[in-house]
């Protein structure tokens, strides 16, 4: 029997004249890619090109949908009730399906982008409004969820496909969150570090966390980041290691 | 045998915390609503609001794409290629479709707002456009054009279904244009001289053009403003009159 | 000796299309306004024109600074550090400063908006980086700040002018705190009750409680609502309450 | 006699997460920068860190208004009228006032950015309503002009401060305009003649079209773009080319 992972980044997070990290570079390391929907993010053109690229490389594609926080990169909490939000993420979702039903290449997944992901994890109600709009608008999208948080546990209850995700350059607590970047140790700078430790995780099918200590839970998905000027280096050698430790990378549709 | 015709109005352009025109009341006069899809104005909320309040009516829903400048309501030309106007037009009837879907009622037309709708009469390439986008997101939309444009004509050649409209208020050129608005009579302000006139277009499937020619011309649909104060009176009695001559209201799809 | 008071009112608070409340009724009953600058709600357009309407009726006029949130009107807390607020607010402050300089009625004073000045009043840091702006910019310009709060006392302390400013229409708590909206008899819906307090209040030199208690404090200007339905007849009954008291109107410039 | 010639970029263009060319290397480079204000690129923060930078490198700053168009970039021509162009130049010219005053560097100038810019040079009625907002804003500001254009001589007729500039890496036509880039030769992308060419134009106080003509014409400052990759390094060859001539690099209030 052989093991397999998904690598996701999130991708197409210009504006207008404004670019941000490599796409097409990360295209050809990963197996999907979370598209920016234009609220936090994006724009019909880059989202466009996006999907149309994905598509041409072969890599699966998801919607992102975050606030509309255009000025705070979606990495802000801004005041919405859990109703709005179920409207913001569906407004969102339809963008992403009909921009990649456009170039042909139709979505497959959602995940929730920065602030808003982030709180999916903590407050409950929050994951419900993602997935209650995912359930609504298309449920047979796969919900790609932070592992450990609401929005799974919630996904399966609701009936919906899930798929989770750990981060390949960060920390964890022993609890399963993220240790917070202003701790020392929060994010692993070494590319050939993160890779082994990945590596572990994905054999282990267990949440390495800071002290050493396994938290055994589903691992479906490998995030890694593409807005850092050493992304595509850590992308590259988290793949080169899976591959190398024998471990398929592979979106979650085949 | 009877005559029927469709009564059509603009909602859901508020944003925010604005709000635009009295959209409780104009649901209760017209049996398709056009809505805002958040870039020319509308939110999130307020077309999900919309599309309940519409679907509690009875009244059947588009979207309604218009280009992305609120500051301008979408009433302003601003320089998009004819490709960029695909995806804006993509875009926006994606996000009407899923907020539409989520309220349970989903959208069945596509009418471009504004200045992007009086492109697709004067400019080929932008009615095509629109056409692009409605045809790969979702063939099965109606196209709500202006009567004698260049849409309604591209429509029919590309295989989509075409219903055309005529304004209530508006006076006609002999070559079948609007009046421009700072001419004499460009607009009819005469609430019962609207709807005598409306009257006598639909029976007699012609255009009344302001030298009192006709051109014949299929008149599917009679656009009522709701952005005016005596937006309400007016479509009433263009409701009335035209119920007063036997003329059933009835949207596209019955 | 006799009394005075200055009435103020938010005003210019449209965009666009948009209008919000009835600018020209309310310049002709209050003696200062609050021009808001382009983030929350305003633009170029409505700016100048507010500030022409005010210099007409000789309004003294104001820089009405808020949280970059047109989608909440400014009255959501948007996350900015202090210093993010200094510099919104001197951005604001500028650009309010140019407009009324174009139109020949410099502003003589500044009032946060909404979340932001109810921010003010809650939290010391917020409430500095506001009259730290203010001081950078123009230290002549007066602090127009809601009375017991942080930003009367530092703009005191950092040798701001300031006046403080009570609400018409709302209650107080025993501790100087609006009641809360949700809580019954937060706000007073009669007008003439509105009126009779205002004016017992200005003449005690002392704001009311909901529990009949006094606070004595400075008393400078009353705070009209400008966009609610009601709010030109409320206004122009605390004006005709107050001048039948024998209690002038009057700017803190004369 | 010694020449002397001002040196001049945009910057502080970023909006947010996202930033556009390199500042910090431009800064050490040129005398004049030219800082957007928020409407088609850079927000207060980013404002207030160039005005900082600027003042750290002893560089004189200008206010760069521009359409309100982020999404493209200030490079499109936005439909507004002369009147409202005023309005919007005002606006951006106090923004920048405040928060250049915030961090304790006053600007100097101001100039028109992308589309605005050129609109200066080819329509009166846009030159003059970029000059009345200067007057009517800051009359002592100088207004800082494309060289042979509409706004050089406007301001000068209406007691305007006023320096021309002309583009490092731009060939001119015969009539003294900018060659469409879509032409052969339109962009000089050689460094190294490019700073010649500089150097002769300079010397020669006339504009060298691309047929070899001169036009005898003042030329007070030469821009240098900032937002490409090969920026950073055209300018400093300029600036080297044109110390090596024995050109003094001076901004216009020394």
């Amino acid at each position: 029997m052989s093991l397999s992972v998904d690598l996701n980044s999130d991708m197409g997070e210009g504006f207008g004249a404004y670019r941000m990290g490599d796409d097409a570079a990360m295209l050809s390391i990963v197996s999907s890619a979370n598209i920016a929907c234009g609220l936090h993010a994006g724009d019909p053109e880059i989202m466009a090109q996006t999907f149309a690229l994905a598509k041409e490389k072969g890599v699966a594609v998801g919607a992102h949908p975050g606030f509309p926080d255009l000025w705070g990169f979606g990495r802000r909490n801004i005041p919405f009730s859990a109703g709005e939000i179920e409207r913001l993420v569906a407004y969102q979702v339809g963008s992403a399906q009909a921009l990649a039903t456009y170039v042909g290449h139709p979505i497959t997944h959602v995940k929730a982008h920065g602030a808003l992901g982030n709180l999916t994890q903590q407050d409950e109600s929050v994951a419900r409004a993602v997935n209650n709009a995912i359930k609504a608008v298309d449920p047979k999208l796969v919900c790609l969820t932070i592992a450990l948080g609401h929005q799974e546990r919630l996904a399966r209850e609701m009936g919906l496909a899930c798929r989770s995700e750990i981060f390949a350059d960060r920390a964890y607590t022993d609890e399963g969150f993220l240790v917070h970047r202003s701790k020392s140790g929060a994010v692993i700078h070494d590319a050939a570090a993160a890779a082994e430790r990945v590596v572990r995780m994905v054999r282990n099918g267990a949440i390495e966390t800071i002290t050493g200590r396994a938290i055994v839970t589903p691992i479906d998905s490998i995030c890694v980041h593409s807005d850092t000027p050493s992304a595509v280096g850590i992308a590259a050698r988290v793949r080169a290691g899976l591959e190398d430790a024998g471990i398929t990378i592979r979106n979650f549709l085949r």
